[in-house]
């Protein structure tokens, strides 16, 4: 029993503990298949996102061993894939460049001070179980971010495919614009490399299936095979550009010597200056890193009925950059495409990403010389086709029919990313998303109700043949009142008061206010007043249990007298119009007795 | 006709037109009385806020004359009494101390200038019609923000009441450090002075109740008597330090010598520099003056039936700044006491105030001179005495009874600006009441319901005794869906669905949810098919037309199926045990054909 205990302890803070020691035969082949299918993705994307970010081709591979490990231990997700991404890759270019590096060795110093950063900071929000935080991201802000993103990646690119230098700018159209003035400069060997390998890319899923139609291979091999695209493509520009010595004969940009063998342990910078500088960097390496990650492993994990552990999440990936930022890494995260490519490829629990974490040491130990020659315009094109992916046009036209506001926040957020970059732009997003919901809730639906034929329903008198009692106004309040929309009610109620002379009784229809803060309490209780001295009774109705509670706790119900609090709208309207009734028949029996 | 629409339109821009033209004989005595009651306070308390914010007396007096009549044409409250306020004379104090001017005549122009600004922000907001934008500060940060500025206030007059200067600070504590330690250098005289003022403005109600207790004067000159206190003071002190010499021999601080007659007419800088360093301040006058105005003026309207449009207010109240920029004055708003004085006082119609400004140009032609001897510690009495009434203990001792989020809000507002300032305090406010409204919508009110005893009503499993279906799990969400509680809905449903092996289908309850962002809408459509393919049907009940109208605009119907939308709960888990029950006895049957 105590030993269960423990065990289940451990289990939490080390989930590794749960699926090793329970780990079944018949999970061991899909893990060892999607481990190395997610390795032969891996290898080319590593490099490629590493040049993305600036750096040297094996900070990628460095980045993919250790890290990968860490989050196999620590992880909630059984399937996620762990390693360098596109859009962390394109935040830590902007940190480097933003802090005017120039040299290789300080820029991956950066890089791994970067991931420290992240990691300290993830396991920070992990800690205090902040990982809500990330829910203050609205899906149209994080399309706009991620569209944004992608065709900032993409433009970064070109030079890379046109084979002349173009200076860095937050602003895209600065790049495009100076890219289409300098074409002239175009290295069109390079251009030829890297089209062909887009083309390649774009095609090699349909080749492999067309090739392997007819054939009776192992679904696994199918599965190795179709992910294999960017390998191959690398395999084959290597091959090119060594038969035809085009990096010396045509100028055509090559990776360069890859140091062979592990990454050294190399502690980050601990200077002060750096870590305030990269703090901001640091902190949406961390949003937007956890943020994609989260995403995924919920979908993934969903789909098997397990469960994701948010906070645990962010301790997990911490770890994960702790490593990369010990092991000459760059910040890493968990990665959409790879992490369903893992899934559907049967990984079933986190050895698959040992497997694959083992295959990327292999090829740090042994394979790296065999780069050498790999063009870059091949990296880049897997860079192109990868974020292609991530542009979603589809995502502003569906916000556009279903909500404005949502289709506004998108469309901000992806204009400021073009032009003031991804920080900018996620916080523009942020903001105006936050503003737009706090304007609708600041003006909510209110309707004036009556009563549907000769039922106990009440309905919105626009909308519906309802019957109303001229003497009494019975007003449905659509959302919470507070502080926002409360001056909106009382300026409802009074233009409607002031409007009709009859009114003698207002019914406040409360079943759809989950929430009353302290602004929309005083309001509410000078609103009664108010209207008590203008020889207006308010009435509440519907009230639910919450908010009756809190009501006890102020002085509401003692400003609300000679009003009262009715459970339904029916028995609102039946009593307050009997007393009516009932007053009118008096004074009738008065006038008959003075006649 | 044409005739009727017209004077209906200019009296739309222009209120005074409907009033004037129909002005009743008998409201004359109301209006007379009142705007001479308003004036007789107005007289000493304009000339103490004035030196509040840093200003000649004479400042204060200008700014009452001009911008009462442009209320009084423009206004669309009939009682509202304009002119200088505590809390917006400390803003301008501020505005001119962050700028560093020194010499009196830049203070005064960038006062003017101030007035300039706050009033052309104020038509543009009100052209715009963005007067709505002041309901985004909470009631909480407002009665934090109105304590904090009046101990700030009373604070900044320590050094008229004691006699010796003190350093300006931000800091309040600071202030009062520096008080304390210097508390040798006090001048006992004006300490004395100050000292008796306060106590006669305290006392001076209740002396004029007691001493006209058996008189049978008229309730006009009674209520005028009433509110003389600090005129009382400010001609008792005159003549006491006129009659002793105190300025000479006691070196008592005078107001010395007010240019007597009209001001001249004097024109705002039109320096980009100064408006820019101004437009802060600017702002901030605006939003507090406006929410301070509109708010007094709503509260006495209400109690007539009248009505307030705040966009037109926005206008006056420009109009008003504009004036008050025009002729020497500095930034004035709609004041609470003087207000409420004028309204008890009898005022009918906003001639009451050019009453008020008639007495205050007399007052500026005729009797400056009497002034010259004022001991600056009787003004600083009549400011103490004025705002020590705005220090609003209950209103948190009354949040934090109520809702604990509110009094954070109202305690952090307080505190930030006694020790950072007013601005940072308003600011503060605003975004930590604005953030724990986002952090109550993000953690909805979320329960699992089952059915009362044989009702068709279904309540909270948690608090009520109910029956329940194990296949059936129904949930109500008490929150409109949106991007922040999302995440949070989807967490809770997937563990709920995780932790019970038996459910096949979810009815989501959707009575209290007003309304559904693209990001809801999303995380609904993913979890509608993670669920699915994890063996649940989702079912949506109770959803308010406008929602489904939404729904409709989207392809969730489609995520939907085979899960179906009920009108009421009662429909669903009818429906869905029913179909349950026809599976279960035909496998029943099943099994005993197969037996």
């Amino acid at each position: 029993m105590a030993k269960a205990t423990r065990g289940y302890r451990i289990g939490r803070w080390l989930p590794a503990v749960g699926w090793l020691r329970s780990y079944q035969k018949e999970h061991l082949g899909g893990d060892v298949i999607a481990g190395t299918v997610v390795a032969i993705m891996l290898v080319p994307q590593a490099m490629a996102y590493a040049m993305l970010a600036g750096l040297p081709a094996q900070v990628g591979l460095y980045a993919s061993i250790l890290p990968l490990v860490l989050y196999a231990l620590l992880g909630s997700s059984k399937t996620l894939a762990v390693g360098p991404v596109a859009i962390v890759s394109l935040l830590v270019a902007n940190a480097i460049a933003e802090a005017g590096v120039a040299d290789v060795v300080t820029a991956m110093m950066m890089a791994l001070t970067l991931a420290a950063m992240s990691g300290i900071l993830l396991i920070a929000l992990g800690i205090a179980r902040l990982g809500f935080l990330v829910n203050f991201i609205s899906h149209p802000v994080i399309s706009g971010f991620t569209s944004g993103a992608a065709v900032v990646i993409g433009a970064s690119q070109l030079k890379a495919v046109l084979g002349f230098s173009i200076p860095r700018s937050a602003n895209i159209f600065e790049t495009l614009s100076y890219a289409a003035s300098h074409l002239s400069a175009t290295n069109f060997v390079t251009l030829a490399i890297g089209l062909s390998a887009v083309a390649l890319l774009l095609c090699w899923p349909r080749l492999i299936d067309v090739a392997l139609k007819n054939t009776r291979l192992a679904s696994s091999l199918r599965a190795a095979l179709g992910r294999a695209g960017p390998l191959v493509a690398v395999l084959i520009g290597t091959l090119v550009v060594t038969g035809f010595s085009l990096n010396t004969r045509a100028a055509v940009e090559i990776v360069g010597a890859i140091p062979r063998g592990l990454p050294a342990i190399a502690l980050p910078m601990f200077d002060l200056e750096v870590w305030r500088a990269l703090l901001g960097p640091a902190l949406l390496v961390v949003f937007v890193g956890f943020m994609e990650s989260v995403a995924v492993a919920k979908t993934l994990a969903s789909k098997r009925r397990q469960k994701i552990d948010p906070n645990q999440e962010l301790i997990a990936l911490g770890a994960a950059n702790l490593g990369a930022g010990a092991t000459g890494g760059y910040p890493v995260t968990g990665g959409f495409s790879r992490s369903v490519v893992n899934f559907t490829a049967g990984a079933n629990t986190q050895l698959a990403a040992m497997i694959t974490a083992g295959w990327i040491l292999m090829t740090v130990i042994l394979l790296t010389p065999l780069f050498y020659f790999l063009p870059r315009a091949v990296l880049a094109a897997v860079i192109l086709v990868a974020v292609s992916t991530l542009i979603d046009v589809r995502a502003l036209t569906k916000a556009w029919r279903y909500n404005k506001a949502d289709a506004v926040a998108l469309s901000v957020t992806f204009g400021i990313v073009l032009i003031l970059g991804v920080e900018a732009g996620i916080l523009t997003g942020m903001a105006i998303s936050i503003a737009l919901y706090l304007l609708r809730t600041s003006r909510p639906h209110i309707a004036v109700v009556g009563r549907v034929a000769d039922t106990e329903h009440f309905r919105n008198i626009e909308r519906h043949r309802v019957r109303t009692v001229p003497t009494i106004l019975a007003i449905r309040v659509d959302e919470s009142l507070y502080f926002a929309n409360t001056r909106f009610l009382e300026d409802y109620l009074l233009a409607a008061v002031a409007d009709a002379d009859e009114v003698e009784h207002v019914v406040l229809i409360m079943s759809a206010v989950n929430f009353v803060d302290m602004s929309a309490l005083e309001s509410l209780e000078t609103l009664m007043d108010e209207l008590r001295d203008a020889g207006v009774t308010v009435h509440l109705a519907e009230v639910k249990g919450p908010v009756m509670d809190q009501f006890e706790r102020s002085d509401l119900l003692e400003h609300l007298a000679p009003g009262r609090v009715f459970l339904s709208t029916h028995d609102a309207i039946e009593a307050l119009s009997l007393a009516e009734a009932r007053v009118e028949s008096t004074a009738t029996t008065g006038e008959i007795g003075s006649s």
